[in-house]
């Protein structure tokens, strides 16, 4: 069978049973949650790795390569964001081609180190190899917070479902990247900068740990998809009001009917879902510095269901949910 | 300026000078040594990323997954070695072609697993991406195994320069892979084993520290070409006896006049390269399991300068010395 067929999250699982059960008793997560965490000397250390590969997450004809630094580090701060956690250190594993200007590497650095120092995180290693195509793998390591961590796997039935922020302007960048588009360059911008440089939720999750959330993760495939992982993970099943859903104003104006699609399904938006119950939802608005929007509801049903209903209460299907890498978009 | 010709070691310096010099106070090593190393809670944490990418370091005509598998880690603990540490959790960034069998990704963990599993190493996270090229990128994170670290930019003029081992085996391996060669399956099977399944030195490494070694690299790049970067780290020059360099017997045995250049720059061995007093020089002899040739000593001279001299005490010129990833072999 090719890795095609089984799909990414089909080969994970069966990658994860070939390595067996962790022999080492003060590892707290290993292989399936945003990031790796085990009992330190003196806390919670977080590590996870996460990777760019030239013609899969980005083509040279319309990257800048800053912003190509500052994604590539973008994306692992995230994973870390997602567990409540404070990033620390980040090492680079870079491929480039053989003709690559030596300025358009520097430029890529100097978007990551943009992006590092607003989080206080150190590049302290890395590798480069010359390539017949371009990859940029970053691991970040870091520590938790608070005393527990956000995971993808303590939803419970009755927890509602929020979201950080706004969705689907990375999807629109995108487009904007592939597609003539009439928009209006503030529009072009805002969703350029949504592709190109998602601000990871760093803070917020932290705040999130300590305003009592326990369930989170990063929409990075895509709204819809990522909330089957918390569902499947959690042994639960949602319910999600779509006209509830936070849609990118700059999406909204220009996509019309494409726009709740772009929402739910884009993927790429590095905004924080979350589960938890009304009372520390409260909290949560109050304590977060950008909006919180409640999109519906954790339910007992069968688990691993994510079930999108409109105005009507009528099911919403997606043509296609989340970004599978391993069967194109 | 093309990267390719900036060359690796400029490029690393370049954008080790792009990021700035590190901000955090409890980082020892940050980029320029085998791994990172900064204070944690209660000792020293060890980091490092290398790489194996497709058409570069392998090619699919004639690797054996478990083997990728395996080489993909053993190249990490190797910098872990070189270091003296423990390494203790691993994450795997890994690239895979769309019609890679899903058998091939199992193997590539499998032998992965087999040589973590010597080392009491996690896998603990990782990436798993579909692109047009292979490319298998693992982090490792480790800890300090004594009160100090053996680095690059510590060696003495007078301190003797030693390896563990023997070496040019890995290039005979890939010569062998290459072309076709009269030689007895013995002798092909261990060269083969020394190219795809090197044996990092973690043990030793860490007996080197206890012995009180401070200084030592593993030879990734040829032992003319990494003693070099001891050199220049340390502001120091090295006068190494040619004929007192150990050849591994298979190589001796096949490539003739050959042998020696293959032993000196071929590269990939993995054995570890180092320096020290006369007294502690003794000590390492007595504690290390595996061979230990002390093939020259360090001097004084122009700092960086390696003199690889003859019997007849006249300069040896290799044809290329070392591997360069932006300049071809």
């Amino acid at each position: 069978m090719k890795v095609t067929e089984l799909g990414e999250a089909g080969l994970i699982d069966l990658l994860a049973k070939t390595i067996g059960a962790p022999a080492d008793k003060n590892l707290i997560i290993s292989i399936g949650d945003d990031t790796a965490a085990w009992h330190g000397d003196n806390g919670i250390q977080l590590a996870t790795v996460d990777s760019l590969v030239q013609n899969v997450h980005f083509t040279l004809g319309n990257a800048r390569w800053e912003d190509l630094g500052w994604k590539a580090l973008a994306v692992n701060l995230s994973d870390i964001a997602a567990m409540g956690g404070t990033p620390r250190y980040a090492l680079v594993a870079l491929a480039l081609l053989r003709d690559t200007e030596v300025e358009q590497a520097v430029s890529l650095y100097r978007g990551m180190q943009d992006l590092a120092q607003q989080h206080n995180v150190n590049i302290i290693g890395g590798d480069t190899d010359c390539a017949p195509f371009m990859m940029i793998s970053v691991t970040v390591l870091g520590k938790a917070t608070g005393k527990h961590l956000l995971t993808r796997s303590s939803a419970q039935p009755g927890d509602k479902i929020a979201v950080t922020g706004s969705l689907g302007g990375a999807a629109g960048g995108l487009r904007l990247l592939a597609d003539y588009i009439n928009i209006t360059p503030e529009h072009a911008a805002i969703l350029k900068e949504s592709f190109w440089r998602p601000q990871p939720r760093v803070a917020e999750g932290q705040l999130l740990v300590r305003c009592g959330v326990k369930t989170a993760m990063d929409i990075s495939d895509g709204l819809a998809s990522d909330l089957g992982h918390i569902c499947r993970s959690s042994g639960v099943s949602a319910r999600v009001e779509v006209a509830r859903v936070p849609v990118n104003p700059a999406v909204q104006a220009n996509f019309g009917d494409k726009a709740r699609e772009m929402a739910l399904a884009g993927g790429e938006d590095y905004e924080l879902l979350f589960t938890a119950g009304d009372e520390i939802m409260d909290k949560v608005r109050k304590a977060l510095p950008c909006p919180v929007t409640v999109i519906g509801e954790i339910t007992a049903g069968s688990p691993g269901e994510v079930n999108l209903l409109d105005e009507t209460n009528r099911p919403v299907v997606l043509p296609r949910s989340g970004w599978h890498h391993f069967e194109g978009k």
